[in-house]
């Protein structure tokens, strides 16, 4: 059988990465594609425990580098229980979030040397790679903003969430710039305007790959 | 300043391992050096709350390779944070269990690739390595008996502890074959007899080295 597609989505918050996750599968569904959403730090129930020491604050004890690797441990897991044997079945598999994240939140502002990261996710992914990352740009004011009409009185922001403008607009420039450093892996989305405008691109951007791989898959 | 010295002591279940370490931090706090002992998996606050999540049974949902890396980001921040400010500082650092226990316990049953192990250990060490690695070599029953007689009736045989005798056959003899294999690192310390015995055989094997490294150290 052949390979299931593996298509990540990258983004600062408020880039409306989980709305148009979800518009695709529906997407990919309606053209014959058997498709897994997951996403990252979790998506097993190994990770999830992971992702919840991380995010929860308890992490903000460990070293960069112990952190970064904390990250891959969960990605990992991710890997090998979750996306790996859904690819294997032919399935395409969608993630929210997967290695340029980690490049971007942990690399990126210096705190861990980028080889540090390449060297965690060659054994981390081994022959398990993105065939596409949607990277969701979008001004880091509304993305702000967007992020902070989502959330109701009562939830916090995590911890990521509470950081400055400033760095967004760093994450922001790091995302862009992999995009221009791997352009045979990852497309720019304009994440502007409506929630459709922005599946619309996305699904132009993924056409060439979806026609080219997925005709024909029931 | 001179780098300190980096000491490791491995081995199974009721080696001895801790009364040893102790024993050997008074014999070299008597000869001047200013000792640090410390362990894994564990060693700083961050490392310790993975070590938590290791030993309660809750890394058991995440997949080996998984958890071989997270026992690598416990040790990544044990490294950073203990390890090579210590030795920069000039100390001996005791460590009980390091990249051995790894090799033995997550690779030496086959669950994960050896040489996926020594890429971790390389991006965890980089140049922090043990100068000596004292292996504490006992027969399986005797271990088991002494690690038994050890716990009072409240406290329960930990995760590992509860594995079985061939599994305490095995990783003795994956001890022994790092032995074999890096003899100019290791040394097999006979951890039957007393405890002053044992000690005598320790600081036997140190002590070409600290006679070459730790003469006229304060």
């Amino acid at each position: 059988m052949r390979r299931g597609l593996f298509i990540t989505l990258e983004g600062g918050e408020g880039a409306g990465k989980s709305s148009q996750i979800e518009l695709l599968r529906k997407k990919l569904t309606d053209e014959g594609h058997d498709v897994v959403i997951t996403r990252e730090p979790g998506g097993t129930p190994g990770a999830e425990i992971i992702r919840h020491v991380l995010l929860s604050g308890a992490a903000e004890k460990l070293g960069s580098e112990a952190e970064a690797m904390l990250f891959s441990a969960a990605r990992s897991d991710h890997v090998e229980e979750v996306i790996r044997p859904a690819l294997e079945k032919g399935k395409t598999v969608l993630c929210d979030r997967f290695i340029d994240s980690t490049r971007v939140y942990q690399g990126g502002e210096g705190k861990v040397d980028m080889d540090y990261l390449y060297q965690l996710e060659e054994l981390v992914c081994e022959n398990v790679w993105p065939d596409m990352t949607l990277i969701l740009d979008i001004d880091p004011e509304i993305g702000m903003k967007r992020a902070n009409s989502r959330r109701t009185g009562k939830q916090k922001p995590d911890r990521f969430e509470k950081q400055q403008m400033d760095d967004h607009i760093r994450r922001r420039e790091a995302f862009l710039e992999i995009a221009r450093r791997e352009p045979e892996r990852c497309v720019i989305i304009d994440a502007k305007g409506t929630q459709k405008q922005v599946a619309g691109r996305i699904w132009r951007a993924l056409n060439p790959l979806v026609g080219k791989r997925g005709r024909g898959r029931k």
